[in-house]
């Protein structure tokens, strides 16, 4: 084997005249009677090697038996293309090699799909050979812009005086938080480590023990069930701080995402972020991680809603609820009667009674409802600032009901009429967040964020009889309508964390049981901190213009947390079973 | 709260006259009437603050409140200190701080131990209480030095264009190798993930996929009997290649290892390293790992073996077995009969069935064996290059007892006899390793490596006669007798892959039901392969000067793979066990 002088996609025209030797993937082959053209491929980009038969008989005979996905090893003279030959679609397109020595390094059966990004193939088929999969250039422009992610991320908190520190993978169960995945300990049998959701205690620790500025980036599992941006494990970059206000996290934060996408994408952000209140974004927008790269914004419609004839949305309003609107200017046109039947359907699933809705014409009102504001009409097309044209929508019912099933139909809109500019990167923070929020299955308050987020110290006296109403010292980030991280200042006195639990329905024994070694470590002179964790499969996703997660994870799991490759998860022996204490409560 | 200006242990002289914010743990407390002298400790080292009580009668009260670990912050003016008060055993002895604002953020009990790195505390409470014990000095230097060697080793890598690809730590659990860690899976009940042991086939489909350059710092798991610098899960330095051969992959590592070194150490160290066959450092030094920092080499006595009229040296070799010896210079005085028996027990529990000795004198040999060598002393004094004062020990055994008793002996002399250069970095190949080994127990040969390393060319049509004698070609890298690291080239064909998985004694059908994905990839252009995976724990122990690896982990489990904090592993309730379909086999 000879050395490699170069790769294939970073030969250029300053390489004219001299001998390399490259190596690398047939990616197509043309055989031109006298004349075999190959585009040879490696990581970085195809170059193309030409056999000729006039020059070196063997050589092209050689040629001759080689397929597609053969790795060959070839050397010869960068030359410049014939002028017909100039091939404008890759890199290298103006040169090509001239073979005078090559080998065969490795043979290939035919290829179950083909190299190409532009062929459709199945997700099943590509996950089950994933490694032809990540041949494709777009899988390996992921890879390396993955790569360059976390590189840039390194080398800003390296800077910042952050420690990489790793914390354990086999960890501690608790109950709060998602469910847990767990490994079943062959020492003490009966127990269980859990593998972390996310390193959030070690990481307080870390302060305690006074590391100052800790940041890892780490892999987290949950064992829920599976969505398109989801899979049962995920790269979160966390870090944590002492004695830093919420404000300078995110402003550290902000030089972060700025550094990062100047170095993966080249591009110049704008900092700092906007801040955005949870009330307002939920208010505006229907979301708390609004899509803020496009209008469509909903419109309270509590003051007309008062006045209304219409008893759908006094009711509402009476019921404690809301009425809020969308204006879909010019659209009217766009949507038959069966079109707005089907988005009535669409908003049913997020809990909406109905859509009522209007068109609005030359004439006035248009509509099954039109006749409900036959008196205030015009005061209704001036609260939704509607011209003729305008398709308006209304939803009356519980806020949070509005909120949900209006921030998805503007969502929906605003992918469908391409309202949304693609190359836009908008950043924003919500900030105010409630700590906690009553889960009616469980019958008690749970953590919005987490049972450590610190309460805003005005709202502390809230705590025991209007828990609801108490605000968190904690904000997220959002990218585009995605929540690409979360963090908050933590609690750092027993006390405070006793009445957190408290307000989680814990008694005092299960806390201490539970979470007994963080108390103590308050206990020890534990500084104000705070921090947060980003998404990192998340903000790759969105810098590669992916919509699924799976296309920035080298191996991920299918959406049933199955991987098609090696075939895991997969029976294990008795043997292990019996070193494990364990019986399956299943047939084989 | 004030913001921070500076690190206590970062200032120094030329901030005097400056007033600064600092803050951080009390770690000394002096009262001397009228001023009180407190040593302010971050993670970076330790400022002196004084109250003045003349200056400031209510900040002096505020300090007498003051206790050991209690958080504060403090600002004043940095001066020089009078001449009697300089202090050189910290950085900042000759400055302080004169306190013109204080307050206390965080109080804190008596300290379970005192922070001072030269208190001896029980492991079990140092690990109990691991926030506290992270404050000492050494410790927080431990995950520095931790922190700048990965920092080192990924700006290396990057710099020589490998990606950062991350790998699933959810995987299909195999057979070969050590015991795996499994997590049970919810979705299909019976079935299990398990924790990596390293990413070895995840990293060899990269090079299938293309990515020519891969690494990885990655957790890794082994449900083993634990050792004192064993851990459930440790860290690897993980790489892998393409195209390049053996020696360029050592290369490599040892460019890598030069700046690691340079830049944790500032020490410049020789490359290349020393390579020597597995063969020559089992002869040499009774070990495959041999800590080349001192002498005290076995001595092949093979020669005199044969024409000795010793019947025990003479049955050895009838046997198929060796001879070897041990000089001990001028230190046959050190031992008593007593002494010498303690050493035969010692070597016992390698296999020895004795250890002959004869200590060396104006007069001849002397000592309980000395009467066989009546004809032949001088001959073996001559072999042995002894000298009156030497102590000569003689093992005659089988090869593989004789090496591993007198290696032993051999560490335990240069321990005791301190002839080891603790300053010495003394980095080393190992090389040429055999393939596979016989395992009594499963009575079966197992890969030494693992099964995907490549055998040797010229060895490979040995594979079937007499597999012991194929020689791989895999190397590992060994520091001051430590294992560091290990790696080869891969098999990258699925015959080669078929041919070994025979030697192992799988039948086709479980090579195909294990491994069919490893051989199906290999069918689809697999280009030639190495790589290499690294200790990272057990580097950066070395580095540290540190002799357990617990002490370069921030949260390591004990010797029996509990979390003395955390109490992990714990009971799991009743619910997870049956949402994952198990049932446990012991009582609670």
């Amino acid at each position: 084997m000879k050395k490699r002088t170069e790769y294939c996609g970073l030969i250029t025209e300053a390489y004219i005249g001299q001998e390399i030797t490259i190596k690398g993937w047939i990616n197509r082959r043309r055989d031109l009677g006298g004349l075999i053209f190959i585009h040879l491929r490696d990581r970085e980009g195809i170059m193309q090697v030409v056999f000729n038969q006039e020059k070196n008989a063997e050589l092209f005979a050689l040629a001759e038996s080689m397929r597609h996905e053969y790795i060959i090893e070839v050397t010869g003279k960068v030359v410049l293309r014939e002028e017909a030959q100039i091939n404008s679609n890759i890199d290298t397109g103006t040169i090509e090699l001239e073979v005078t020595e090559a080998a065969i390094l490795a043979k290939a059966k035919t290829p179950p799909f083909t190299i190409d990004d532009d062929q459709p193939v199945a997700d099943e088929l590509r996950m089950k050979y994933r490694y032809m999969d990540l041949r494709k250039v777009r899988m390996m422009k992921n890879l390396k812009l993955r790569h360059q992610t976390t590189k840039a991320i390194r080398n800003y908190l390296d800077n910042e005086a952050f420690l990489d520190v790793e914390t354990p993978y086999l960890t501690k169960s608790t109950p709060e938080g998602a469910r847990d995945y767990v490994v079943p300990s062959r020492v003490y049998p009966g127990t269980f480590y859990a593998l972390p959701q996310s390193p959030q205690l070690f990481k307080q620790l870390l302060m305690g023990a006074g590391v100052d500025r800790y940041y890892q980036i780490v892999r987290c599992f949950r064992d829920e069930d599976l969505r398109g941006d989801r899979q049962p494990e995920f790269t979160q970059v966390d870090l944590e701080t002492s004695f830093m206000s919420a404000e300078e996290i995110q402003t550290l934060t902000e030089g972060m995402m700025k550094k990062v996408v100047k170095e993966t994408l080249g591009q110049d952000i704008q900092v700092p972020f906007p801040r955005m209140s949870y009330d307002e974004a939920m208010g505006r927008f229907g979301s708390d991680k609004p899509d803020t790269r496009f209008g469509l914004e909903l419109i309270d419609l509590q003051e007309f809603a008062q006045n209304t004839s219409f008893k759908v949305f006094q009711q509402a309003l009476e019921n404690g609820g809301q009425v809020k609107g969308l204006n879909l200017k010019a659209k009217a046109d766009n949507f038959s009667r069966k079109d707005m039947d089907g988005l009535t359907d669409y908003i049913k699933q997020y809990g909406a009674k109905g859509l009522a809705w209007v068109k609005v014409t030359e004439e006035g009102l248009n509509g099954p409802v039109a006749k409900f504001f036959a008196e205030d009409s015009e005061t209704l097309v001036a609260a939704m600032s509607a011209e003729p044209g305008d398709l308006l929508m209304f939803v009356a019912d519980k806020k949070e009901v509005v909120a949900q099933s209006l921030g998805e139909l503007r969502l929906k809109f605003g992918r469908e009429f391409k309202m949304i500019d693609e190359s836009k990167l908008d950043f924003l923070w919500v900030v105010d967040w409630p700590l906690l929020e009553y889960d009616e299955d469980e019958k008690r308050y749970v953590a919005l964020h987490h049972p450590f987020t610190r309460p805003k110290e005005e709202d502390v006296q809230l705590m025991e009889e209007h828990p609801e109403q108490v605000r968190a010292q904690a904000y997220d980030i959002v990218l585009n309508g995605y929540e690409i991280g979360g963090g908050s200042l933590r609690i750092n006195t027993r006390e405070m964390q006793e009445k957190m639990f408290e307000a989680l329905g814990f008694t005092p024994e299960e806390a201490e049981q539970q979470f007994g070694f963080l108390l103590g470590a308050f206990d020890h002179g534990f500084p104000p901190h705070g921090g947060l964790a980003l998404g990192l499969d998340r903000l790759v996703m969105i810098l590669a213009g992916e919509t699924n997660i799976r296309e920035v994870i080298a191996f991920p799991k299918n959406g049933k947390a199955f991987d098609p490759m090696t075939n895991a998860p997969s029976e294990v022996s008795d043997r292990q079973l019996k070193e494990l204490s364990l019986r399956l409560t299943v047939e084989d």
